[in-house]
């Protein structure tokens, strides 16, 4: 089939003209005489790709000068092993503020070394909202304050008023796992100690990850761990400790490039807000043939899950959907149902299409 | 520039066919309707793509079946910090033999929770050969012994009698890092521990790591460490406890095919012969104009550094090199002068390119 409107979570749909840069220096790469993927990443051609990109993210994000940026292999979860490495002593206190999935997953990375506690937790009520400000239980001599800005399984983001008391809550430093929201609005990075995303969802490509980090941070000492695992050392070094990803960090800067070219994140912001009203809407409107169990002030712009009214037809749906080019939209296994990823590089026409799609669906099969 | 002759360490040269095949998937992968790039790990149509990967391997490399394979985001280096925390209890000694700079990184990654004991090493002598066996001083209680097959930067390469001697060598498992040779030659697996390689010298992109580890090794409970650095997990999960460099183990997958394509890894071996051969005899019979300074029995067929007499001739070779379509000849920081690296898709031709410039070069500059 030809290219579709493509929902997923992540690895998630690209930006063409990102994809076609990709393919154009498949075989050769400027004055190379090679691709991109088989030059060094200590060469000349090389690290001005690398630093174009991270020029092109501060920009982006209007990163401050007093935080450092760490391009890393791998995903979010590594970054949640090697916070409590970096930022906390051995046994030290780290909270953690749940409202899906993902928090739960840093945690359990962090649980081995330091003492990850749970300071709220939404999970109760099955993680259709984030945890109330003053439920919080925060500890006096925590390492860091973490959450989980969006939620990407169970649909459920910081947004507004959560967001703004979430970032004035505590003395400790704030770390956030933006993997699927970041530069989707603007964001005041300085209210945060750091932030952290895996690149595949907003920032293009698999296979590498973003960390933000207030540079202070980076001087603590936190416990015994390879040098390799020394964030304030990838620093240092500017992330070529060892062989980076260089291929994904090029794509991921493409992918940033473009942002830019469209107008950069307040435009972003403004699509990604029509984008969610659209869906959010249909389902709303129809009278309960779909619905989304998230509490409307932490409804993620994102990914948004939803049900049928009748389990029974997600395989259909899921058939006819893919037949009118719209592509993985089958929900995580953990709730079941729908999800439909709405990341920048997905078009308004492609959340207008599934729209039509889930009327002429209802009004087939009411 | 066309493609040229790419001597690169790593990232490096790549068969123009799986680079062709990148390419043509970058839009559109089979009936995804999507770039592979932009598809779920979890989906058939990946899932499908990292199986045939591995399926593929196993055949390449004749992995025996007690061994799992591991497919990780990083680098080598990576695995070397993950190895102690897997592999040895807190404290537990660990024996490296050393024979140039990456043995040395093995060691600094692993110092901080292990007895790390360089057991042997050749740095006295500049790292111009391996450490002798008879000079090894292994631990009674080690929890393996580690080596590194070829030193990508020093062109030392464990071989023949030396090989056969350290694979025999202790009671302790053996562990070897094959960056830079897997696959360049047959090996007897079962007689190591494990082997790890990066993938991109000789099993195509950069950005993701292999380790092949005998099952049993994976029910040792190494010490504290985060569950997605759990390498039993990790084999359980069939390498996707997260989110895998997607993209990067399908160009893998794409080279291991092209690989048994050109008939698997004897034919290989005979290439490499062949291509190291050309080479050293070309420095060797130079007059002395060119010279290796590694000892004739550990010389690697992979990675092959020379100096020219004059260093100030440097310069002027790297450039009329580049003229002449040969690229990235210049020698790591550590040595100075060149190296040329000789990996599976470097054809013969480009040897033969090459040699056949130096000889000019001399002639023109003696």
């Amino acid at each position: 089939m030809s290219r579709a409107y493509n929902f997923s979570p992540g690895p998630a749909t690209l930006p063409e003209p990102v994809l076609r840069q990709a393919q154009a220096t498949m075989l050769e790469f400027g004055d190379c005489g090679a691709s991109i993927l088989e030059i060094s990443h200590r060469g000349p051609d090389f690290i001005a790709v690398a630093q174009q990109a991270e020029a092109d993210l501060r920009t982006l994000l209007s990163i401050p000068d007093d935080y450092a940026v760490v391009f890393a292999a791998g995903g979010a979860t590594t970054v949640q092993a090697l916070l409590p490495l970096n930022f906390a002593a051995p046994g030290q206190a780290c909270d953690y503020v749940v409202s899906g999935h993902w928090g739960k997953t840093a945690i359990r990375q962090a649980a081995h070394c330091v003492d990850a506690r749970t300071a709220a937790s939404s999970e109760a009520g099955g993680f259709r909202d984030v945890p109330a400000r003053a439920d919080w239980q925060l500890s006096p001599d925590a390492a860091y304050v973490h959450l989980t800005a969006n939620e990407t399984i169970h649909g459920v983001e910081w947004r507004d008023a959560h967001l703004s008391e979430a970032v004035e809550a505590g003395n400790a430093p704030l770390v956030a796992d933006f993997s699927s929201s970041i530069a989707s609005e603007p964001l005041d990075i300085a209210k945060f100690g750091a932030i952290y995303a895996g690149a595949q969802k907003n920032l293009g490509p698999v296979g590498i990850s973003v960390l933000i980090v207030r540079r202070d941070l980076l001087e603590r000492s936190g416990q015994p761990r390879a040098p390799i695992f020394d964030y304030a050392a990838q620093a240092r070094a500017e992330s070529m400790l060892n062989t980076p990803p260089s291929w994904n960090w090029y794509v991921l800067g493409l992918t940033v490039k473009w942002m830019l070219d469209e107008g950069g994140v307040a435009e972003f912001a403004r699509r990604n807000a029509r984008k969610a009203a659209l869906l959010y809407a249909a389902i709303d409107g129809s009278g309960g043939y779909y619905r989304n169990e998230v509490a409307p002030g932490a409804r993620s712009r994102m990914n948004v899950p939803f049900f049928l009214h009748d389990p029974a037809l997600d395989r259909t749906f899921l058939d006819e959907a893919k037949q009118a080019g719209l592509v993985a939209l089958k929900g995580h296994r953990v709730l079941g149902g729908m999800r439909a990823s709405l990341y920048n590089a997905m078009p308004e026409a492609g959340v207008q299409a599934l729209v039509d799609f889930m009327r002429e669906f209802q009004q087939a099969h009411g």
